[in-house]
């Protein structure tokens, strides 16, 4: 029996933490061996280049194509030591973001080349793509609001959020949608304006229709 | 005026650390601003990732694409932040290892694509290639026993060398003729074999018919 690799994406705020957790659960309740993991890091290696990413870690600004390959040589780490050996073992693997991260922050919203990005995820991710991506949609008002009030002892967080221009946000939105559309085999879009229940009751509806 | 980039290219021991000195010398000589750098490294970045190379250092074996992945990610950030500013204002830039070592290590002799390898590349150098690539080749026994007169004291530095079989080594030099072949108009090929002077012409010649 072969596992399973789900990918949960969306903007800051969406919920995609709190939904992992509650549909790692649900699995763990059916005898499924699950693994919950996030990118950047993940692995040793992947946390040291997290540790790189943090701003100006090495005392120079990061170029912006160095970011994206460091992004995924800790994608590259994380497939080879963790989920492809844990879905190879018949275990499902949680990701908190993944491939479509990547095109949708570094290409529809920040203009880097699509074709070129989709070339350097599928060398990353060993061609081996999610079996199912649930993208947890959220309108960016909506997002801006549950981030400032889970932000509002923290002036730092909110100010890294904020730093971006509401327009990028939604570049990110739509690119998601956009990346939905392609695939739509792969996608379930998943309305996350509802109450954590209703989008554990979706999610978990996805899951069952596509996977089980 | 707009500066020139130079990368030196071959297997361990063809001298391309000696021939890049030589020809700074003769540069700065006619007035002109030279920047030697290396691969990987050349930025703060760069020496942070270049600890991350090192066999093991966050405790677990390297994954072959993220080796990829973090090498490319020097390389961007040494473009972006060292390379193009040099070139910019008219320096001329000698970079020891840059896109070919990648293509012909990682492609032609660990067999990765080449296609992907090219575009992963191209990005990392934000489609800027070199002006003039000097690749000294030499036969696999003459550079074997080169290096072994230069690391007869150091058991380990020869440990690693030798731990390649032969025949990565034979791919690697069939793989840099091959990058030649296809780029005649950037890349010049030295006969390595010859005396540090003999070579030192022979660069020089190269660089002058081709920038001068």
């Amino acid at each position: 029996m072969s596992g399973k690799l789900i990918t949960f994406e969306g903007p800051e705020g969406s919920g995609k933490s709190t939904q992992i957790r509650l549909l790692a659960e649900k699995l763990e309740g059916q005898g499924i061996e699950v693994l919950c993991t996030r990118e950047p890091g993940g692995t040793a290696t992947g946390e040291q280049i997290r540790n790189l990413l943090q701003h100006d870690a090495a005392g120079e600004p990061l170029a912006d194509r160095a970011e994206l390959l460091l992004f995924t040589a800790s994608r590259a780490q994380l497939m080879d030591r963790v989920i492809l050996p844990a879905v190879e073992r018949g275990g499902w693997v949680l990701c908190d973001r993944f491939i479509d991260s990547t095109m949708a922050y570094q290409g529809f919203a920040r203009g880097m080349d699509l074709a070129t990005l989709d070339a350097i995820n599928t060398f990353a991710i060993y061609e081996r793509k999610p079996d199912l991506t649930l993208l947890l949609d959220l309108d960016i008002e909506a997002g801006f609001g549950r981030l400032e009030e889970r932000y509002s002892d923290s002036e730092e967080s909110h100010d890294r959020f904020e730093r971006e221009a509401r327009e990028f946000h939604h570049r990110v939105r739509d690119g998601y949608r956009k990346l939905a559309d392609r695939e739509p085999a792969r996608f379930r879009v998943v309305d996350a304006h509802r109450t954590i229940d209703a989008v554990e009751a979706a999610v978990w509806s996805a899951v069952k229709e596509a996977l089980l």
